[in-house]
This record gives structure tokens, C-alpha cells and sequence, in this order.
């Protein structure tokens, strides 16, 4: 393989795979990215087996050709290079790089000992502005479970509905976050898939500088983004989804109109005397405000009041706050609504005249 | 005490003190910083035994007194509120804070029970701007050994010469930095102290955004940085800096001028590939320029060259390369002079026409 391209071009695409990478004592090659001619392009690519990354750049040439090196070594000297013209040559297993007057012989391995990242050749089942569906995703995906003893909520739910609508759900029991997105695809039946939460964060952030499209395409247990020059694909999680539907409240007893900015901080106020289960205590005061109230035995207590609209019944509600905090801070708007129905019950978050987007948090038992 | 200031000054006091603080398990109330009115003004003062710290903030006095609190809890909660005026008022060994509607009660210790942080009344030996104090002790102390072992290394000498020159002088005897500031005190005969490296750090940090003044006073064995509303005050190692004169090569067989920022990429691209000493070996080739190479069984290896005009004979030096680093940073010319003296001797780091700063990094031995 020889090939010229843009040390800026290579570099991007280096740092887009780059974190799909990993160690892997079996597999020590998943450390590696396959560099490989496509055409008249460079095709990069990375496989943690469960996602496949591959991203094209423009190059000239010259040697057709693969090979895989250490991806850490070869970020690092990319990254230091000029912005200038960068050529890349194969020796047996070594990749050699040159950029004026700076040159580097990388040990790599044979890209034929490289894991065969899947292609979905299905025709595209959505299509959507990229950032659009970045910022659709971070809304919803801080609600994940990172753990895996429940493989079935360690994603987000994309549910295709008959009426042409995508909702994205996600929760981890003790929160839920749902956001819609109206007449989004072409399908004329209901469809669940479960998108692996570790997918949903690469690709929210491959999306969050672009202004492409972004098409979805799915096969069998497979789901694939493309956005021309960059295509993820990964595995989907089998297992059913909860049946989510039911936790969300449909009545309520309070209603608050208020500023999410002034919130946001009495809370993170509160956070500084909590005890080891971050209890926050929110009183919602009609005709008052919201009262924030926390204390530790050790450090002392916090005590703030935030004037707004409470119509309906008074009730305090104690919740661990960095579930208040993500549910707020994916929030759109700047005034928010906050809609509760009792002691110990869900309470339902949402941003004024925003119909899109809906967050629960689970109150924890009020022990005083 | 009750006393009312803005948020903003107290928030920079907290910040600037924050650090003196630390965990020591025999006197628990090292965390604690102490607040104390001091006639119209807010002393905020920290000491770790070592090193003590006061900062003078204007406030407004109704009730004079003084306490201790934990500085993380105040500093996080003063660092998030608004900025507005924030009353500050004792009761018993709590600390209340009010600021608009927000409140929090801080559990502290009685004042009484604070370590006594000395006084220097002496009057000063020196008077610098604090910003090129700042820079003149920034330049130095990268060099200074971080290890105990040898106490008298762990800090940055202080020469005051006769002649009325200041030295400030740091080593680990791997590499040794030197700041000559000129007719900077009115001795008329020699004193040699040894501050520490975490003294010196401090002060560099308390002086690098100050437009006033700094003040220097001696007194026994302590040390006094006075910058009007910020005061440092610290012990002094004891011990006999080494006799680092003799090191210093006087000859040399071998002279570069070279482009700092070139030689700089050059060594951190080399980085990429050493082994475990670090090692990056610099080539001075008379009529052509400095080769840098490096080499690593497992990943590679690297090389560059840099025309520069490089006079005298070929020499090659092997470093490891956070020490070149280190002194190229703090050279404050782009264009820098190497002055070698032969294979596995020092090599002495320049900026063009600046005779205050000297830096000499010694090889590793060349294993090839």
C-alpha cells in the first residue's frame, strides 16, 4: 500500500474510530485499526466486535493495499504531525509515515488476521438531520443502565410505531426518559429494537459535528448508521424492553410552571449535604414555589426557595438529585414543568409547550 | 461574627488558600480553613504546618469573630451562587451563609483550636513586579527534585550575591535550571536559602495573575511572600544546596542555534517510540542540523531532521526526553543555542541572547 492524503483528514478519522478500540487479551489486534485502500479513498476501521467503525477520506492512491497498526502509537504521531501531506507505505508488517521531514516505522499486523467488520446492504428505514438525532439520542440515553444484569434496559428502545413515529426510550428504574420523534420512518407496523447504550453514545457523538443526514438501516440483528462518509454498524440486544407505559403517571395533583436554570442550582447547592443515597428533598408549595431542602449529620445543611407556580396539592418529594439533574439538563427549554401525584409517586418532567420529550424520576422513601 | 462580602471575593479567597489545605489525620482541622475578621476587612487563612497563607478580602463587619470550616462543602457551595452579596454569620461552632434565597448551615471547628500561623515583621530584602517573579520561579522549579530523599534538592535555591544579583537556582541532578535576576536586593554579601517546591509552586500560582508587587522578607528560618491582601509565609529547608558551579561546563566543543518549536515537535514525536528510560537520542551534525531518533523493540521507531546552523564537532546525545522538554518550555526565546561538550557530557540549553536563563540537561548513557 501507498498512499498521500491530508495529515487534518487522517487525523479526524484516527480520532473517530480510535475510541471503538480497545484492549483485548484474547484478541490483541482489536488494539490495531485497519487501514486499507477503497478505491480511489483510505478506508479507517475499528471493530470491538460489537460495533464497527469505518470512515473514508479522500487520499491519492498509489499502492493499493492494507494493514493494521497499534492505534495509540499512530494517533499520538498523526496528532503531532504539520498540516501537510502525509504519505503512508507498507514494509511486510510495518506501516512507514512520512510528513517532510519527520518519519515513523510503525510494527503493525496483517490485516488479514483482522475480524470482518458486517455490511447491511437493506434499503435506509429513516433518514434525519444528523445533529437533530444527536441531540435526540443524548436526551434520552443518560437514562440507560450502564450494568449488565439487565441486558434489556442496557440500551435505548427505538419503537417504530404504525403511525410513522420513533420513540427512544431509555431507563434504569430508578429514571426514564422518552423523547419522540414525529413521522419519522415509512413503516406501517410496530417494531422494537434495543440499541446497545455503548452504540448510542458513539454514534451521538459521530453525529454531533455534522450536517449531513444520518440513514438508519436495520438486518436481522444488526442496526446500521450511515452518514456517507463515516458508517457504524452494531449488534442489537435481544430481550424485551419493560413495558414503560405503564409507569408513566396519567394524573396528577400538582403543577409547577419554573426556570430550569434556578432549579438546576438550588439542587446542585443541596448536592454539597447530602448523605450516601444523594438525597434531595423538593417541597412543591402552592401558591409559594419549590422549596430545596438537603442535610448531612457530618458537613451541616441547605435550605433555598424558588418562587413559581405550584397549582394543586402541596407534597415533598426526595429524590437522589443527579436523577433530577440529567432529567433537567435534557430539558430544551428554559422554563420547565414539573408534574407530581403524591408522596413516593414518579414525578414527570418536562419542558414548557414541548411535547417531544418527557422524563420521569422514581422519588426514594422519605426517611424523616 | 457576622460580616457581608461579595460573592466573587470571597469565591477568589477560597480558591487561592483551597490548595495550602489538605487531610492529616492527627490534626483533622488542617481541612479546615479559617475565617476571621480583621478590623474592616475578612481574613481567610489556611496553613499545612509547612506553608501559611492569608488573603484579605474587603466585607463589611457588623459582628467581629472568627471559625473554621471545611473548605471543600464552603468552596463548592460559595462557588455556586450568584454573584451578589453573601452574609456570612457564626452560631456557635456553625458557619450560616445566606445569599438571595439560598442557605446553608456549615458544621466547623472553634477558631481556637487552629494552628497559629507565625509572622515575619522584618523588613523586605527584595521588591519584584509579580509577574516576572512569577515567570522567574516558573522557569526554575520544573527541575527540582519531587523526592524527600534528598531534602536540600527539594526546593529551589535562593542565592543572593554580593554584587546585588539574585540566582534562583533548581536540580535533581539529572537536569539544573538557573534564573539570574540582576541587582534585584541591596545585600552586600552572600546568603544562600533553600525554599521549598511546594512553596515555590504556591507563590507562582498566588503571583502569576497579580499586576502589584510582591515583597520578599527573611527571618530566621522563614521565608515571607508579601503581596498586599495575600500573604505566604513558609519554612525553609535546611541543608547545603550542592555545589552546582562545578557542574556547569565552561567549553564547549560543539554549537547549535535551532528553532525551539521545531525541536520541540521533533522530541515529543520521538517520545512516541522509546523505551522505558525515555531515551530519544539528539544528533548535532555540523553544516546540516539536529537528527532526532528514537527507537522501541515493540512499536517502532522514529526519525527527523531539523536544518539549523550547527557548528563545531558531530556529537550524539541520548536523553530521556521530558528533561530536554522541560528546558526548551521554559527557554523564553523561539530561537534556542545547545551547547554540547562531547559524547555523555552536559548539554547546556539557551534562549538567543538571553544570558538570565541557563539550563543543563545531562545524557543517559547511549546504549547502541
Amino acid at each position: 500500500m501507498k498512499v498521500v492524503c491530508l495529515q487534518e483528514k487522517l487525523k479526524k478519522a484516527i480520532n473517530t474510530v480510535e475510541r471503538i478500540t480497545g484492549k483485548n487479551i484474547n484478541l490483541p489486534i482489536l488494539s490495531n485499526i485497519l487501514i486499507e485502500t477503497d478505491k480511489g479513498r483510505l478506508k479507517i476501521s475499528a471493530t470491538d466486535l460489537e460495533i464497527g467503525l469505518d470512515v473514508w477520506i479522500s487520499a491519492k492512491v498509489e499502492i493499493q493495499g492494507k494493514i493494521t497498526v497499534p492505534v495509540s502509537v499512530l494517533s499520538n504521531f498523526i496528532a503531532s504531525l504539520p498540516q501537510d501531506k502525509v504519505i503512508l507505505e507498507t514494509e511486510k508488517t510495518n506501516l512507514k509515515v512520512n510528513c517532510r521531514s519527520f518519519e515513523a516505522t510503525i510494527k503493525g499486523l496483517s490485516a488479514e488476521d483482522y475480524p470482518i467488520i458486517p455490511k447491511i446492504d437493506a434499503s435506509p428505514l429513516l433518514s434525519y438531520k444528523a445533529k437533530d438525532f444527536h441531540k435526540a439520542l443524548s436526551q434520552v440515553h443518560p437514562a440507560a443502565s450502564f450494568s449488565d444484569t439487565r441486558p434489556e434496559i442496557s440500551g435505548v428502545l427505538f419503537k417504530f410505531t404504525a403511525n410513522g413515529d420513533l420513540r427512544l426510550v431509555a431507563t434504569d428504574s430508578f429514571r426514564l426518559a422518552e423523547k419522540v420523534l414525529k413521522k419519522a420512518h415509512p413503516l406501517d407496523r410496530d417494531l422494537s429494537l434495543i440499541v446497545p447504550l455503548k452504540t448510542v453514545i458513539e454514534v451521538s457523538r459521530i453525529l454531533s459535528d455534522s450536517e449531513k443526514e444520518v440513514k438508519i438501516a436495520i438486518k436481522e440483528n444488526q442496526i446500521l448508521f450511515d452518514l456517507e462518509d463515516t458508517r457504524l454498524i452494531s449488534r442489537l440486544i435481544e430481550g424485551h424492553f419493560p413495558e414503560y407505559d405503564r409507569i408513566i403517571p396519567q394524573e396528577f395533583t400538582t403543577d409547577v410552571e419554573i426556570d430550569k436554570k434556578s432549579l438546576i442550582d438550588a439542587i446542585k447547592m443541596a448536592s454539597f449535604f447530602v448523605t450516601k443515597v444523594n438525597d434531595v428533598s423538593l417541597t412543591l408549595v402552592p401558591g409559594k414555589g419549590v422549596d430545596t431542602n438537603s442535610k448531612s449529620q457530618e458537613l451541616g445543611e441547605h435550605h433555598s426557595s424558588i418562587k413559581s407556580e405550584v397549582k394543586g396539592e402541596e407534597v415533598k418529594l426526595v429524590f437522589n438529585y443527579r436523577y433530577l439533574i440529567d432529567g433537567l439538563n435534557n430539558v430544551s427549554k428554559s422554563r420547565v414543568v414539573l408534574r407530581a401525584n403524591g408522596k413516593e409517586r414518579p414525578l414527570a418532567i418536562k419542558g414548557l409547550g414541548d411535547s417531544s420529550y418527557l422524563y420521569i424520576a422514581m422519588p426514594v422513601r422519605d426517611t424523616e
